[in-house]
Formats: C-alpha cells, sequence, structure tokens
C-alpha cells in the first residue's frame, strides 16, 4: 500500500533533488513519533472512516493511545478493528518557480494494524505514565496518580509498530529545468513549533512555583 | 456521530470550568480549516482505514483537495468513497493536579461526506489557484501556471463543508476540586508555529531577492 501522502502534485512527479523517500528504520521512526504530541487515529465507523486527533505515546515498538471508554472511535480499535495512526510534522512550505511544484517540507510516520485493548492492570498503569511522560515530562511522578474511578473511564489502547512507515520531504523545490532561469524566488520558509510563557492557573494557592519540567520545555 | 477527540481520559468527564465545547458556527469552522496548512484525510481501502497528510485550500463551503493520479487513496474518494477530513491546530499542553487531567488546548475542524471528483476545466484551474494561495498567498500569480501534462497528473477533489463540526479546547486544567488545595503547578504551557528566515534555493540566479508575500507570511 502506498503511504505516500498526497500533499501536492509533485507527489507524483520526479523530485529533482532526492528531496522526498520513504524510509523504514526504526530509528527515524520513533523519532518522528516522539516528536510528536498528537496524532491522528482513523477508523471504520459503518462504512465510514472517522479520524480525529488522539494523544499518544510510545515504548519501545508500542504505541499507546488512550480516550474515553464513551468515544464510538475507541470502542471500534478496542474492539479489534483496524486502525490508522498518522503523525505529521510540518516543517516548511516550499515555494517554486511553477505554481504545480509548491509544496512542503514535512516527517510523516504512518502506523497500521489493529490495537489491542490493555486490560492488564500493571500494563495500564504503565501505558498511562508512558501517555503522560509523553505529553508532560515529569509530570507522572509530580502529580496525584489516577484513581479507580479515573482509571475505569479511560481506554487504554497497544498499537504494534510493525506496520509502520515514515517519509520526509526536505530541502528546496523540484522545479523542472526549464523554469530555473526564471527571476521568481523559490526556496523554504521554515515552520517550527515553539513555547510560550507559562500560564499558571488562576485557581492556583500562592506561591506555587512553574516547576523546571515545564520551565524547560521544548517541543 | 461523535466526534469528541479522545485526547486525553478529561474528554469524557466533566469540564470545570466550560473550557470544552462543540461548536457549529460557520465562521469557527471557516477560521479553524483557514489558519491550517495541511489536514488528515481518512479514507476506507479494502475494509482498513487510511489516514495521510494532505494539502487543502477553502472557497465558501467547498473544501478543495489535491493529490497525485496515481494515489489509492485519492482514487478511492475520486470513485466517491466516504472521507473524513481533518484539521487540528495545538494550541497548549494542558498541566494538571493530577495525572489523568493533563491534556491539551487544541481547535480541531472536522469535515465527513463524500468528495467530488472536479473535472470542469474552470473549475480544476480555479481549485488549484485556491490551493496555492491557501498554501502560499500571492503565488499564484507569481508563478508559472499548471500545463496540460501537470494538470493531467493531478485529481482535484472537492468536498461540500455540510457536514462538519468543530472542536475547541481552551484555558486551564479541569482538575477535581479535591485537588485544587495541591501544591502542584498547574497550567497551560502555550504552542505556537511560527515561520523562520526564508531559505533560498541554492539555484536560484543571483538578484532575486524574497519577495514581500514571503518575508510578510505568518502562520
Amino acid at each position: 500500500m502506498s503511504t505516500a501522502p498526497p500533499l501536492s502534485p509533485t507527489a507524483r512527479s520526479t523530485v529533482r533533488r532526492g528531496a522526498k523517500r520513504a524510509r523504514t528504520d526504526r530509528a527515524e521512526l520513533y523519532a518522528v513519533l516522539d516528536a510528536g504530541l498528537v496524532g491522528h487515529l482513523g477508523v471504520v465507523l459503518g462504512d465510514a472512516p472517522v479520524v480525529l486527533p488522539t494523544g499518544y505515546g510510545r515504548d519501545g515498538d508500542t504505541l499507546y493511545l488512550h480516550g474515553s471508554t464513551g468515544a464510538a472511535t475507541l470502542r471500534a480499535a478496542a474492539a479489534g478493528a483496524p486502525v490508522c495512526f498518522t503523525v505529521t510534522h510540518l516543517d516548511g512550505i516550499v515555494y517554486a518557480r511553477s505554481a504545480f511544484h509548491h509544496s512542503v517540507n514535512y516527517r510523516c510516520a504512518v502506523v497500521h494494524g489493529a490495537a489491542r485493548l490493555v486490560t492488564d492492570p500493571g500494563e495500564r498503569l504503565h501505558g498511562f505514565e508512558v501517555l503522560t511522560e509523553h505529553l508532560a515530562p515529569g509530570s507522572w511522578s509530580a502529580t496525584r496518580q489516577p484513581d479507580r474511578r479515573e482509571l475505569a473511564a479511560t481506554a487504554l489502547l497497544a498499537l504494534d509498530l510493525a506496520e509502520a512507515s515514515v517519509k520526509v520531504r526536505t530541502g528546496p523545490p523540484g522545479d523542472d529545468e526549464a523554469d530555473l532561469a526564471t527571476p521568481v524566488w523559490a526556496g523554504v520558509l521554515p515552520l517550527r513549533t515553539v513555547v510560550g510563557t507559562p500560564e499558571s492557573d488562576p485557581l492556583l494557592p500562592e506561591g506555587v512555583p512553574v516547576p523546571e519540567r515545564v520551565l524547560s520545555r521544548q517541543v
């Protein structure tokens, strides 16, 4: 199955300068997954796809996903329906000399498979820790642990990374040779995600400082 | 159908401070779509979902998507299969006093429907202009227009926004009352996407300046 992201018309054409390629290297897959905070989970409900943003965390070759036990998508995935989980980073806008060679630089991981509903209490707690630490490193041990009611309301899914692929596009546009002399600017406008100043909860008791785990956070 | 993103266990629980809600306002739907560059297109292939990052542009209540005529997902969508197209913005990491109330602030638009393969040459050219201008404002008129070969290689899909919803989460964590006195920092670490310095294509002829449409670009 092709997982070429149909990001632009150039997805089909030959890329002049080796800018785009599918990669199967595990380290690169891990890097793309670990750098994201939210992926997009696709599940089939009836005969239609549903794609929703979903939090996750990775432990080795297992991706943990969680969600409300009341969500139809999670229930379908928990019942063993095939899923697709995609994590995309947008790294730049590619300006070309021709309209059609405009594109984006990106890194994208696509995972296919059937998720497993985690029921073992020990693995469930471990999975929730992985999820929490992925979203907010240092938070698991610094905050109140989940209680019985919270655990009951939340489904934990495990998705194996056996069937996963990575696509990366980097570098300048892939304009046609014939367009290279055109006096039109071409290049890349890089994009990145940055963190702002932490906003304390107005209900915070006085004197509770912003912890280092938040102050030093990069994404 | 619920489109509640299963972003965190709090998706099910009562949110203390009206932070999360589904919205149906058209202006808000447009705003979320217009602020994004890439969405995630879900299509069913066989009996399994496939979710891929996909460029888009909006014209009124029509979302234009494009891709290679060789991509299986695009072919399925062009044939009228139901699709789901989701655009998500991550606005912040929500740190709570309890592990389970950690969450994210986000804006998410979910569009369901069957796409229409655009075949009219005039609408096709218009759709490609919408797509190009969405990705790179000002680029359509500044760069070479698509030729016959490029047009032939690219499918243009139109997706009506009739069945679309928006979910937004903002504000501080929704911790339990019993946890509020805990001396653990809680609040939001805002996230935003910023543009870097334009990187000119090394093959650019000397003396071609970075145009204002790129220099002034915000995302």
